[in-house]
Order: C-alpha cells, then sequence, then structure tokens
C-alpha cells in the first residue's frame, strides 16, 4: 500500500494498523511531511508495518515494480480519466492479478486533496468507495481499512475461482521506460511541440495502461520504438 | 447503530463519520463517559449524526426496538454463545432482515475489552471481522467503518436477492418480556432456585434469539405462559 504525502500522524499510524489486522505488510510512503513522519514512526506501539515501511521521494518510484496500481478517491470533485471500478466489484479484478502472479498496489492521496491528476497517471485504475453524496469524503484510516477489508476477503468472494491463466503484466517501471521511449519517437519526427511535451507523457502513461501489455509485449514493442528511434536520430537511410 | 461505553472522543467523531459516509443516521451510545461524550458532540464539525445521536442507560433500551441485532469483535480471547456469521458473508443475512421488514442493530463495544458476555446476551448473531491473527484488534473508527461499508453493499453483493417473504420477526423488547414471564413461570413452578435466575435470563435470551420467533409466534408463546402463570399463581384447581 502507499500512501501520498500524509500529513496526521494518527492516520499513518492508522493506516499501518490496518495493514497488519488485514495481514498485509509492505507499507511504502511518499515524500512525507517529515516532522509527522518521525512522530508516527517513533510513536510508543507503532507497528512492526510502520517500523518497515518504506520512504521514496515520488509515485513513480513507490509503484515502479508493480503490476496493477489502483488510485483510490471520490469522484464528487473530478472527471476521472482511468476506469472507474466500485471497490466492492474489485473482487475479480484483484484475484486475476494475483492468479497471474501480478504485484498490486493501493495508492491513497493526501487527506485533504486526495490524489491529483498526475498521481492518477500512473494508475490502472480508479477505486470507488461508494460513499453517500452527503459526505463522500472518508478519514484516511477509515478509508484504508475499508479498502484493505475487502481485498483481504476478495478470495473468498469472488465468483470467478478459475481464472484462466494469464500472461504476466508489465510493471509500471517498465511501462514508463517505454513511454519515454515513445516520447523519444514523437520528439525525433517532430510529432509534437515542446510544450506538448507533459501532456504526451500524461496521456501515454494513461493509454498504456489501459492497453495493458504484458511483460513480453512490453519488451517487443520497447524494441521497435528503439529501432525507429535509432533510425530517426541517424537520419534517412542512405541511398 | 450501537456503542456500548465508548471512551475516546476521536472514536466517537470516527464512528458518526463513518455513518454519514455510508448513508445511515441513527446512532445510539449506551452509557457513555461523560466528559468525553460531551467533548465528541461540542466538536467543532461534528456531524449531524453525532448530534442527533441517542443516549441510553443500558444495551437493553437501546435495542428494544430491533428485530435483528448483531454485536461485534473478535473471537481471540472469546468462546461465543451465540452463532458467528464472518462479516464478508453478513449480506444474504441483512438482505433478508430488510426484505421482511426488520430493523437491524450493530452493537459495538468499548475500545479495551469488547462487548461483555452480558451484552452479548441481546443479540442474535456475532460477526467476525476477519482480522489477522497476529492483529486481530481493530481501531473502534476502523472497525465501524469496515462493518458499515459491507452493510451498505449488501444489497449489492447479495445473490440471494429474491428472497421468499417471511414474518416479522419479534423485536428485542418483545423477546425480553416473553423471557420475563417464562422466569416467572419457573420461578412459581419451582424450576430453579433463586441462585440460578440470573443464569436462567442470560440462557433464555440466548435461546429466543436462537430461535427467533416472529412477533406473532411472540405473542402466543407470551399468552400460554401468562395463563399458565397465573394458574401457577393461583394454586392448584379447585375441584
Amino acid at each position: 500500500m502507499v500512501l501520498v504525502s500524509p500529513r496526521n500522524p494518527l492516520n499513518i499510524g492508522a493506516a499501518a494498523r490496518a495493514l497488519a489486522n488485514f495481514g498485509f505488510a509492505q507499507l511504502t510512503v511518499v515524500a512525507p511531511y517529515e516532522p509527522h513522519w518521525d512522530e508516527a514512526r517513533s510513536a510508543v506501539g507503532a507497528d512492526a508495518v510502520l517500523k518497515n515501511a518504506n520512504r521514496t521521494g515520488s509515485l513513480a518510484e513507490a509503484v515502479g515494480h508493480c503490476t496493477l496500481v489502483l488510485g483510490t478517491g471520490t469522484l464528487t470533485y473530478r472527471k476521472p480519466e482511468q476506469p472507474v471500478v466500485k471497490l466492492h466489484h474489485l473482487a475479480p479484478l484483484v484475484e486475476q492479478e494475483m492468479a497471474r502472479g501480478g504485484r498490486i498496489a493501493l495508492v491513497f492521496g493526501p487527506e485533504k486533496h486526495g490524489l491529483t491528476r498526475e498521481d492518477l497517471s500512473w494508475c490502472h485504475a480508479l477505486v470507488e468507495i461508494p460513499t453517500h453524496p452527503d459526505q463522500p469524503s472518508m478519514n484516511l484510516g477509515q478509508a484504508v481499512a475499508v479498502c484493505l477489508y475487502e481485498i483481504a476477503t476478495a478470495s473468498s468472494r469472488s465468483a470467478s475461482a478459475n481464472l484462466p491463466e494469464s500472461k504476466a503484466a508489465a510493471s509500471s517501471a517498465h511501462l514508463e521506460l517505454l513511454a519515454g521511449v515513445i516520447e523519444q519517437n514523437m520528439d525525433a519526427a517532430g510529432y509534437s511541440p515542446t510544450v506538448m511535451q507533459q501532456a504526451n507523457r500524461h496521456d501515454l502513461r494513461l493509454l498504456l495502461r489501459r492497453l495493458g501489455p504484458t511483460e513480453r509485449d512490453t519488451r517487443r514493442i520497447l524494441g521497435l520504438f528503439r529501432r525507429i528511434l535509432w533510425r530517426l536520430e541517424k537520419g534517412p537511410r542512405g541511398k
């Protein structure tokens, strides 16, 4: 599980507690606010989960090894670019990913405003907790508990226990490598002006996650684009 | 939802927030610790749920009007006398009770030790949150959120949407009235010595909730026992 820039040390502790409650161990905290992070970790009775938590500077780094990245949040104030899955319909997706040996990351944004559009560009889907329109915003620690509960019980809920075996999905880091090479191709081919670069990377990320190439697909496409790039940079073939 | 003697005002607030998040409104607090109760209710930004919460002196009073009373807790330190239902298997039970027009209470014990054996004697079943053996005990606010989430999504999970219509269950208060009359019968019939009274009431409560008589059943059985009691107290019929 990944917490992006959490502020409240009580929430960090509560998230760690929920992980332990449902038998999970891996917590990564992205760019925490230092004083509160130290406070949470040094709290009396801090869980082993918290003591062993990773810390990274970016979300990209935190989810680099993962094959299914799930953002969380409410949809009240945003129109998501990713597919939206209701939390109570998540079980088959989780089951399938586990069955093919994937690594899942569940990502929570800061308390105040949740995940940004940039954060979400690393996500394959947005998980929506079905809260009431009158009070859609959940406390972070409680949202974490509800999501982990759903994932922990997914295997005993999922009707489709015998899913067909499918190939391993590409990791987040591998997809980003591909996006980078494609972007270089675009540049080299004069496909877009430099001012569009940021937007292109964002859209590329969304596209690649929507397509969901396997690790092998990704290697192949990467090979192709590297070859094209080499050709583009070398200039037109001499006759 | 019913909270029995909660201590931490943050937990009371978190429980109220979770109710609002999942579209529930009724919170009853049994015998709260006064200073913390006042603090929680007067907190800035306290939810409408908290401001409108009921307060009762006893759990019996809090669940009097309910037809399905569900206690919550972990099973680590106790051997329950009630049927145990795993939280993620609760949906059909909730659906059925709603379909027949019942009123459900979900009961949470104090943070330190949970519901007592006496508290549980008012419950038809004990709901077990499937936590990990290494860290079974959940934070109260998080446990509340997880349970309410499951109940709120029950209708969209339950495969058995077309349950046969069944009769309305007897309310908790009505069952207790019956238990009282049966006990009077036992006394009058010399069925048990006075020192056993407390134990009898406890066992009677468990038995009646296990049997689950409808409102009409309960009225009938009550009528029978009242008649027997009258006869017992009047003495043997004169020839």
